[in-house]
C-alpha cells in the first residue's frame, strides 16, 4: 500500500547547529492520515516542502526516509508510525508553480468559486509555465510510486495537488489499483469551464485514471460527474456514481471524513487546554460565546460572520453586553495579495464592531490571530454557539470538533455550502453564507434555544461527527479498491 | 397588447428654457423593440428615469403620454411610432434601490457570475431595504399594466428589472396572457444559490407567473430549468422546455435576437459614418485591424482582450507594426466602484501595450472611450478581425452587427460564453474568455486566415446574424402567447 500527498507526516527544520530536526507535518489531511497510514505499514510519498526537507531527502537514497531516519532526533514519534516516508526532492521553482500557482491559486479557487471573474483568472503565458510545473510535479510523484509499488499494490492519492497522478500511473503501472480522494468541493460545470480547455480535460482524465475517486459529499461527487459529462462527453450514471470514459469505468465514492471523538476528548483534557479554558472562562465572566475557528482563508467567510454578529447586536439589543464573539482567525497564505486584503478586512470589521458597541467592561469581538490549537480546543469546550459559515468548503472539521467538545452543548450555525451540512444539517441551523441577515437570525435563535434542545441537538451532532473517524474513512478507501 | 420595460422609447431632458424635450430612449433593448412595438399600437409601460421624466409623467393623467405628447417637440419621431407610452412616476429612492442596487448590482452580477465571493455579495439589512424597493417598483408596473390592459390582452414583460411582474399580474389579472423575456444569461444553480433563499424563490416564482418565459439561448433556458428544479422543486421537462409549479405550466422559449441587416447597412452608409470611415482608414494607413466595440462593462472582458493582443504581439513578431487594435470602450455604470476600477485597468493595460510596442509611426492600441455610434459602425466596416470575448453575455449583438458590415469580410473571435455562440459558433473562432493564450492564438489564426475563407465565413455569420431581426423576434414572443 502507498499513500501519496503533497504534505507528508514529517517535515524538517534546521536547528541552530545546522542539523536537521524532524517535525510532525501540518495540515488537517496529515493529522487524519498519520495515525492510520502508519499502522498499515504504508509507504508515504510526499514532497519536500522547503530547503531543509530537500536536504533531508538528498541525504538518503531516493529520498526514502526509514522510521529511524525520522524518529532518531525526536522525543515523540512524528506520527508516521512505522510508515516509510519517501520525500521527493522537487526543485523550488517547480514546487512553487505546482503548489502555489496551480494548486492553491487556480484549482483551490475554481472549486471554491473564489474568482472575481472580471479580473481573475487570467490564463496567459505565465500560467502555461505554471501548468508545466504542475505536470512535472505530478510526474515526479507518479514515477516515484511506479518505482516503489509492489505488483498489484493499492495506491491512495490525496487531493487536488495530485490530480494527474492516477492517469499517469495508469500508463506507467496498469497493474496498480489506484484511488484518488478530493478533500475540496468540486466546481459546477459552468464554473469549471473557466479553466483552459486542455487543463479542464487533463484534470478530469487524470482523476479518471483511478479505479475509485472519493469525495467528501454527494454534492461534490455529482458535480464531478456533471463536469466529466460536459467536458469529456463521458457516460455517467448519477445513481450508481460511475463514469465511463476512454473504455474504462471509474467508480465514485462518498466518504465523509469525521473526527475521532475519544482522541479529541483526550487531547482537549490535557493541561495546556485546561489552562487556556480557565483563562478564557475568567475573561468571559459568565457571558455567553459565539465561537469560530478558522484559518484566514477566503472561503471561510470570517468577514460576513462578523457582519452577522453586528446585525445580531443591532437587531437584538438584549445580546449587547451579554455575548462575546470569540473568533480565531489563524494566518494563512499571506504570500497571496487577496489573502492579505482579506485579513485586513477581518481586522477592520472586528475593530468597527468593538468601536460601535464596546464598553470598558465588554469587548464584543475577541479576535485571535495567533495559531494556538490548545486555545481553540478550550474555546470549543466553552462555546454556546459555534459559527461555521464558509462560502464553500469540502467538509469542515470545525463543525464536527466543536459539538464533540462543548461542555454544555453548543448550537451549530452551519453554512449550507459546507460538505458537513449533508450529515449535520438535521441538527444544525443552516444558513446561506452570503446572507448575513439570515445568519444573524440564526445566531439569535441559537442563543435563545432552550438548553435542553441545544444539548440534545449537540449530542446528535457529536454522534454524526464521530461516525466516520479517520481510521474508518481510510479503511473505506482501501476497501473500495477491492 | 402591452410592453413593460424599465426604459421606454422616450426619455425627457430639460431644455435651457426649463421646458421638457423628448429624446429617443437609449439601450439595445429599446432599439430592438421601438421599431416593432410602435407598429402594433402597443401600450408601452416604462419607468421615469430621472426628474425630467418624472415631471413629464406628472404632466399627464397616470403618466400616459400620447404620441403627440412625445412627438410634438420633435423634428423626427422618437421611435415609439404610434405606441402610447405610460411613464411611471417612481420616486428616486425606490428607483435607485430597484434599478441600481437590486437589478444592476445583484441580478446582473448573479447571472453574469461577476461576484468576488470572498467579499461580495453581502445580503444584510441594507439589501433587505433594497429588495423592498425592487418589490415596490415591480408592483407599480404590475398595477399599471393591470389597470390599462384590455380583457385577455397580451403583455410582454422585458428583462431582469421586472422579474416579479408576471407573478403579480397572475394575481391581479388572471385573464391576461403574459410573456417574460430575459435578455441576460441565467445563472447555474450553485451560483444562483448565492441569493438569499426568499429572493431566489421570488424571482423564479415571479417569472413562472408568465405563460411563456423567453431566453436568448438554449443554455440560459436550461439553466433556468435547473434553478427551478433545485430551488422550487418544480417539475421540469428539459426536452419540451416546460416547468410545472404550483399547479401551472410555464413554457420556455428560445428566441435568439438578431439584427435587421437592411436597416443596419442603411445606417452605416450615412454621411456621418462615411466621414469617420475615411478618417479611420487614413489613420490606419493600410494596416490591419482587430476591432472591439463594448461598454466598459465588467462582463465584456476588455482587459483580457488587451492582454491577448499583447500576447499576440509578443508571440508573433510578424504582427508588430502591422496590426492596430481599435478598442471602443464606452463609459458604463461609473457610479459603481467596481466599474471605475475596471475602467482604470482598461486604460492602464492599453498604455502598457503602447509603451512596450509603440513607435513614432505605429500605436498598437487605439482606445476610444467616448460614445460615438457612427464611429463604431465605421470600425465594423473596416474590421479584419472582430474580437467579442465576454466572460458571459446573454447574446451580444456586436458579434452580429460586425459581420453584416465588414466590407471585406471579418473573422470573428467569439467567446464560448456569449449566447451568440450557439448560432455563430460554426463560423466564428471560439475561445475561452479567461484563456488569453487561446485568444491570442485565435487572433493570430484570424489574421492569417486565407481571405476567401474569411469572406465565406463572414457571409455565413452575417446570414445567421440577420436570421431573426427584431420584428421576427418580437412576433415570435407574441405568437408564443397563442
Amino acid at each position: 500500500m502507498l499513500v501519496a500527498s503533497n504534505r507528508g507526516p514529517v517535515t524538517f527544520v534546521r536547528a541552530e547547529d545546522g542539523g536537521l530536526v524532524p517535525r510532525r507535518g501540518g495540515g488537517g489531511l496529515v493529522s487524519g492520515l498519520s495515525a492510520v497510514a502508519g499502522a498499515t505499514g504504508a509507504l508515504w510519498v510526499c514532497a519536500a516542502l522547503g530547503d531543509a526537507d530537500r536536504e533531508a531527502s538528498r541525504s538518503v537514497p531516493g529520498g526514502r526516509l526509514a522510521p529511524h531516519d525520522v524518529d532518531r532526533h525526536l522525543g515523540e514519534p512524528v506520527g508516521a508510525g512505522h510508515a516509510v516516508v519517501r520525500m521527493l526532492d522537487i526543485d523550488a521553482l517547480t514546487f512553487h508553480r505546482a503548489y502555489d500557482a496551480v494548486a492553491n491559486s487556480t484549482l483551490w479557487f475554481v472549486h471554491h468559486l473564489l474568482w472575481s471573474t472580471a479580473f481573475t483568472p487570467v490564463f496567459g503565458a505565465p500560467f502555461t509555465r505554471e501548468w508545466e510545473g504542475y505536470v512535472a510535479y505530478n510526474r515526479t510523484f507518479a514515477e516515484a510510486v511506479a518505482e516503489d509499488a509492489a505488483p498489484g499494490a493499492k495506491v491512495l492519492v490525496q487531493d487536488y495537488h495530485l490530480s494527474l497522478v492516477p492517469g499517469m500511473l495508469r500508463d506507467l503501472r496498469p497493474d496498480l489499483r489506484t484511488a484518488h480522494f478530493s478533500h475540496t468541493p468540486w466546481a459546477p460545470p459552468d464554473y469549471y469551464a473557466l479553466l483552459p480547455a486542455r487543463v479542464a480535460r487533463s484534470l478530469l482524465e487524470g482523476l479518471l485514471g483511478a479505479d475509485h475517486a472519493g469525495f467528501l459529499s454527494v454534492r461534490w461527487a455529482r458535480a464531478f460527474l456533471d463536469c466529466a459529462e460536459r467536458v469529456l462527453g463521458a457516460r455517467v450514471d448519477r445513481a450508481a456514481l460511475t463514469v465511463e470514459h476512454a473504455g474504462r469505468t471509474t467508480r465514485l465514492g462518498v466518504h465523509p471524513l469525521g473526527v475521532d471523538g475519544a482522541e479529541l476528548r483526550e487531547r482537549a483534557a490535557r493541561p495546556d487546554v485546561e489552562a487556556r479554558r480557565a483563562a478564557l472562562a475568567e475573561d468571559l465572566r459568565g457571558r455567553r460565546t459565539v465561537v469560530r475557528v478558522d484559518r484566514t482563508e477566503l472561503s471561510k467567510n470570517i468577514v460576513r460572520g462578523l457582519l452577522a454578529f453586528r446585525e445580531l447586536l443591532r437587531g437584538h439589543p438584549e445580546h449587547v453586553g451579554e455575548v462575546v464573539h470569540v473568533a480565531f482567525a489563524y494566518p494563512s497564505r499571506a504570500e497571496l495579495p487577496e489573502y492579505r486584503e482579506y485579513t485586513a478586512a477581518v481586522l477592520r470589521v472586528a475593530e468597527e464592531i468593538n468601536d460601535e458597541f464596546g464598553t470598558d467592561d465588554w469587548q464584543p469581538v475577541v479576535l485571535q490571530v495567533e495559531d494556538d490549537y490548545a486555545r481553540s480546543l478550550a474555546a470549543y469546550r466553552l462555546a454556546d454557539v459555534l459559527l461555521v459559515n464558509p462560502v464553500r468548503d469540502g467538509m469542515n472539521l470545525v463543525a464536527k470538533e466543536g459539538p464533540v467538545l462543548a461542555e454544555d452543548g453548543c448550537a451549530l450555525v452551519l453554512s449550507t455550502e459546507a460538505g458537513a451540512a449533508e450529515e449535520l444539517g438535521g441538527d444544525a441551523l443552516l444558513v446561506n453564507p452570503y446572507d448575513v441577515g439570515e445568519t444573524a437570525d440564526a445566531l439569535h435563535r441559537a442563543l435563545t434555544m432552550p438548553p435542553e434542545e441545544r444539548r440534545s441537538r449537540c449530542r446528535r451532532l457529536a454522534a454524526a461527527a464521530t461516525a466516520v473517524p479517520p481510521e474508518r474513512w481510510f479503511a473505506a478507501q482501501v476497501d473500495a479498491l477491492g
